[in-house]
């Protein structure tokens, strides 16, 4: 069993070599577009380098500081510095392979799209299926490397402490490639809105040219842009949700059986095993994704869902037949856990589809108000993300419920169990992310080869081609992205239950014996139960610590949503003095005789980012931190409770206005109440622009802050209990 | 002791009908002023005879239900329902008194503004007293009433039990308190922001006719709204915080001495005291406020800083011999607590002034990021608005562990102690009310006055001191708006220790004699702390329950906002095709020459409020019940905790941020930027109209929310604790 997991890791690198290897034997198309390709992935990099020089320093510092704290003080294991930075370091590979693939990827497919829908198809989706099994192939490999080495390492003696120690050990991994997450999506996320309202709000609103026009100075580093928030950003996130989730199941899945220690080892492996076998599936799924010559849209669209389809009912096979094999008690029960999750994230996942398609409602009713004015667009959106919230929070609810129920037997006292179970669901959603991945990230290919496409002057049917590839991918992208959010929510909660494990094990490395529960008993530590910590270190909703943790936990949400949304505002803003002041200095820019200077946007863009991701980043590792030094315990699980609720409904309220927003444009963009240039147009556009910080920075990178709070207050508990003031 | 509190009342409601004898008997001005003060007069009422019988339906159905179950079920109380029905009508009431007043006090107001300034500030401000006296003198008139009533008709019987079982009885008045609150609030906020965004969007806008001009057909409803929803709507809410507040501390009072009945009595006494003493001291306030005949806007602030500082000073002096007489252990705890409350109050109130005056950095750069159009204006405000939430987040934070700390003597197993300390820290912040809510409700008063100036045509130098009036009262209105907005969160938190409270009476009903914590040990049921019973009822943060419970109560602090949001896009979408539609087909109403149809404006805003309260209303009650039903003891617990956190956070970005943009716009209007008709001008325009329907409509309302779900749990705890599926 153990060796599903390395192998299927391998098999995905191997593959995506493979893949790689022939795309770049693809025609790269003329010189033009080879020209425009270049400026595009030049940009890329040097925004990538000087990103990764910033964060190199970060993490520097931050291994040192680990360093000095794991030899000198109460953290509770010497190898985390360098778990920690293996987390940054290949979550960083991982985003930097996908930069290079998506950028030569565009250019192919935009050639490809010259001669049919279905080529083009084909190509994109590869450069997705190179991201997805990178992602993964990493992810899996680095997972299943530390929690071998650490279990190597970690001496012997109580065998159910030990494991306990080793999994929450191994959640080092994920502070690492949280963080680098983070940096990605709020530094990528700044970046591409920054480069894409300067260029929008100049060039298509004041101006009135096109989008993608060679002429507006901001069009590179909006192009640059997607690469770098679409394609590096959700990578690095993608790869912190997968390995985030497996390592917290093992975690739980080692404190779940801290009685029978006979079953630690079947129950670490099971998250593997399955994360393993439904890479295996991914891949069977991306080989089922087959097109004839000359398939039309909806042909394409049935294509990809049997793709993916088909990896996740295969994994639902595999996994009952890995959790059979394992002996664990109850497998149905744990099985049905799994099945809960997956169910949550396809429901998810349409949810959104639903709130942000203009096939729907709620988007169409959008469009409808820009006919009011842009405040009127703007304030329906407002309204609409709000109440978007619904489903989604219902249904990851339910999924909570159930996974917990199911994999607990409805017995109550099980709660470890049932908190295994929660993080078996996650496992679930995530297991085919090679495959979602693919479809998710050929999207911001399409979009590219469009640009490339637009600007190489390749004819309006070649753009048409990209542009129903890249309205495809939103389609099939739903169930991606609800299969992130809703194991965001799930990991995180799965991360708070390994905070107290980690207390448990602080506690008996310093000899404690027994729990003291208020003046009413005690009870022996290994025997205590999750609820038994509770009580031992007041975490109770009426302790006002708690209840000031929950409150700052929410402040946390907002203040880190205000400061993205707050730095895209800013940057766009000398994005906007920077365009018109080269439209105004060089009148020959908009005539066309000069090309304009496009590595200034670029340099703009790549300043603001990097200055302005520090400090979200610098909040969320110091919130867990300062709070349990005042507040102890209390706070912090407070803190991250809070955060965990006001999080996940602000992320699901921003992501799905400006979802909205935006295909509410293209609504009215494709002949709807007066049509491009109307005033309801106008409207619209302003709305997308509002709505742009709002789904590509704040949104996704709220699901990685409270996770990452959560991980940073298990990494740090040690400290903070023995510090805290309260 | 007991007296003070009555005859506090008694005094205020005296001293409200002398004043507003005086106002009746000023200069109501010219006939035309007369006449367009009766058509908003009229307009007024038309709504509020509507708004109460759609109430008084929505009453008579709830106390109907409430009868069957109090007599049929397990609520704690035959006298449920008439309570509740006391609240909504006393609420009613001084909502009514408070209108007449407010709508007759500003045509005398924009008479006396033609002669000077001080003249005018005096009527105003005795405008703003009739309110303030009549809201306080009827909350703290019942409270005494009813508890003095329950006392009585409670059959002798244990006494701890039986005190705690009075004072939770009493607060049933609060759910009819906290339920016209809720229909005040959102009704009249759909209201005025449909008619003011109609108003604006196609008078100043589209047309380019000034604001406050007769032409526009939406001007009548626009001036209706500002009576509806500022006059009426706050005076309910802050009817509902100033009785929540004093019946949580009572209720908490009784809890925390549970163990030494012989105290209850003093500590249930206590925070009436107090009030009422807050009562003659704001009384004292208000005739500290007076004025020489020429003084200049700098004299007049002083003059009110001067009432209402004064006021809050002899409260502390007051509220100290109170504590000290009633012979309470530990006073000096408990008025540190209420010290410690009033403290938070004024942070938290200056805080708002610094987020949203244009004379601070935050407003300032939304004017700033105006010139780059609107979509940049919107996303300031927005990135201003998340970032407005920390100071008023780690105040109330701080503010509650230490109203906490101070009353428990730093004693963590004092918990109960510690709560009666955070009630009492609210009650310190509204017990000045009567002054805090006069200096309030002045402003829309000189608002008004200010309309009725520009459309009877008075001169631009009566405009001006009306405006400057406005702005006055927008400085002294600040901490009003703090002790509001801090007072809610402490009041919800109240609340729910109460809940707990309940489920304490309900078992001992039931004859239980002791709790079982798990299966460790059992407590005596009077003996047990509200700890114990967080472990009987499972209530700890890793029970799924709780923490779905919290998902949803962030999920429908969302959804609340979405719908009030969406509510006034609605309405006013249909106020501009209104107005849109009488300047197309009656030209002559542009060129002055015919009166528009004021009333068919004014019956939009009034059947869209109407139609649209219904839903969040609805939302407030249910949720609770249903999460009850669902989840059990720990699924409220959750909602409740979640929906204050979330709420709390999701009001201050919007009020904050509505605030903002207005003093944005103000800024322009006042030269900077370009000024007025300039592009930034149109920009923060749209700001404005986006941030009318955060900071008027769903901001405060959501505090309203958060204490009615609190209070409609207590009341039905008995039903869900026996009815739950968890």
């Amino acid at each position: 069993m153990f060796w599903i997991a390395p192998i299927a890791a391998v098999t995905a690198l191997a593959l995506a070599a493979a893949f790689y290897l022939n795309l770049l034997s693809q025609d790269p198309g003329n010189a033009r577009m080879q020209h425009i390709g270049n400026l595009v992935r030049r940009g890329a990099m040097t925004y990538l380098s000087r990103q990764y020089r910033v964060m190199g320093i970060a993490f520097a510092g931050i291994a040192l500081l680990f360093g000095v704290l794991a030899y000198g003080f109460d953290l509770h294991s010497r190898w985390l510095p360098w778990i920690f930075l293996s987390g940054g370091l290949f979550s960083a590979l991982a985003g930097y392979i996908g930069m290079q693939t998506a950028t030569r990827a565009s250019t192919r497919t935009a050639q490809a799209a010259r001669s049919s829908l279905s080529k083009a198809l084909k190509l994109a989706f590869r450069g997705g299926a190179v991201m997805g099994l990178v992602v993964v192939g990493l992810g899996l490999a680095n997972v299943v490397f530390w929690l071998w080495l650490i279990e190597r390492m970690t001496p012997a003696g109580d065998d159910a402490a030990r494991l306990i120690m080793v999994t929450t050990t191994a959640l080092s991994f994920s502070v690492g490639a949280s963080l680098q997450a983070l940096f990605a999506r709020v530094g990528g996320g700044i970046f591409t809105k920054a480069a894409d309202v300067g260029a929008d709000l100049v060039g298509k609103v004041e101006t009135g040219i096109p989008e993608d026009d060679l002429r507006n100075p901001a069009v590179i580093a909006d192009n640059v842009g997607d690469n770098v928030g679409d394609v590096a950003g959700m990578g690095a996130d993608l790869f912190e949700s997968y390995c985030g989730s497996i390592l917290a199941a093992c975690a739980l899945g080692a404190a779940a059986f801290a009685t029978r220690p006979e079953l630690q080892p079947a129950a670490i492996l099971a998250p593997m095993a399955i994360a393993g076998a439904g890479l295996f599936t991914a891949i069977i799924g991306m080989f089922l994704v087959r097109v004839r010559e000359q398939a039309d849209q909806g042909q394409l669209l049935t294509s990809l869902t049997i793709g993916t389809g088909s990896a996740a009912v295969l994994l639902l096979i595999a996994a009952a037949l890995v959790l059979h094999a394992l002996g664990l008690p109850g497998p149905w029960g744990l099985w049905g856990a799994l099945v809960a999750g997956v169910v949550t994230g396809v429901v998810v996942g349409q949810s959104t589809e639903y709130s942000t398609s203009a096939r729907y409602r709620p988007t169409l009713r959008i469009a409808e108000r820009a006919t009011g004015g842009p405040a009127t667009a703007v304030i329906a959106g407002v309204g609409t993300g709000m109440l978007s919230t619904a489903i989604p929070i219902l249904t990851v609810g339910t999924g909570i419920l159930m996974a917990f129920g199911l994999a607990s037997g409805f017995d109550r006292a099980a709660m470890e169990l049932g908190l295994y179970g929660i993080g078996l669901a996650a496992v679930g959603m995530l297991s085919t992310l090679a495959i979602t991945l693919a479809c998710d990230a050929y999207g911001p290919i399409a979009d590219n080869a469009g640009g490339n496409a637009e600007m190489s002057e390749l004819g309006p049917e070649v753009r048409a081609r990209t542009d129903a590839l890249d309205a495809l991918g939103n389609t099939t992208a739903a169930t991606g992205k609800g299969f992130a959010i809703g194991s965001a929510a799930l990991t995180a909660l799965a991360l708070i239950a390994s905070y107290v494990e980690v207390l448990r094990i602080r506690l008996s490395e310093q000899g404690h014996q027994v729990l003291a529960l208020g003046n009413h008993a005690e009870i022996g530590l290994l025997e205590a139960s999750l609820a038994d910590f509770m009580v031992y270190y007041e975490v109770n909703l009426l302790n006002p610590a708690v209840l000031v943790g929950m409150l700052f936990g929410a402040m946390t949400a907002f203040i880190f949503s205000g400061l993205t949304v707050q730095a895209v505002g800013k940057a766009a803003a000398m994005m906007v003095e920077e365009v018109r002041a080269q439209f105004r200095e060089r009148p020959e820019i908009l005539a066309g005789t000069i090309e304009p200077d496009y590595e200034r946007c670029v340099a703009i863009s790549t300043t603001a980012a990097q200055r302005e991701m520090l400090g979200p980043a610098l909040l969320a590792v110091l919130a867990p931190v300062l709070t349990g030094l005042v507040l102890g315990v209390p706070g912090v699980i407070g803190l991250l409770t809070g955060g965990l609720c006001s999080g996940f409904a602000l992320a699901i309220f921003l992501s799905n206005a400006g979802g909205a927003w935006d295909n509410a444009k293209k609504h009215i963009e494709a002949g709807h109440h007066g049509g491009k240039n109307s005033a309801a147009w106008r409207a619209a556009v302003i709305g997308d622009t509002v709505g742009d910080p709002f789904k590509d920075t704040a949104g996704p990178s709220l699901n990685i802050l409270i996770k990452l709070m959560s991980i940073v207050a298990v990494v740090t508990a040690g400290i903070t209990a023995a510090l805290s003031w309260w």
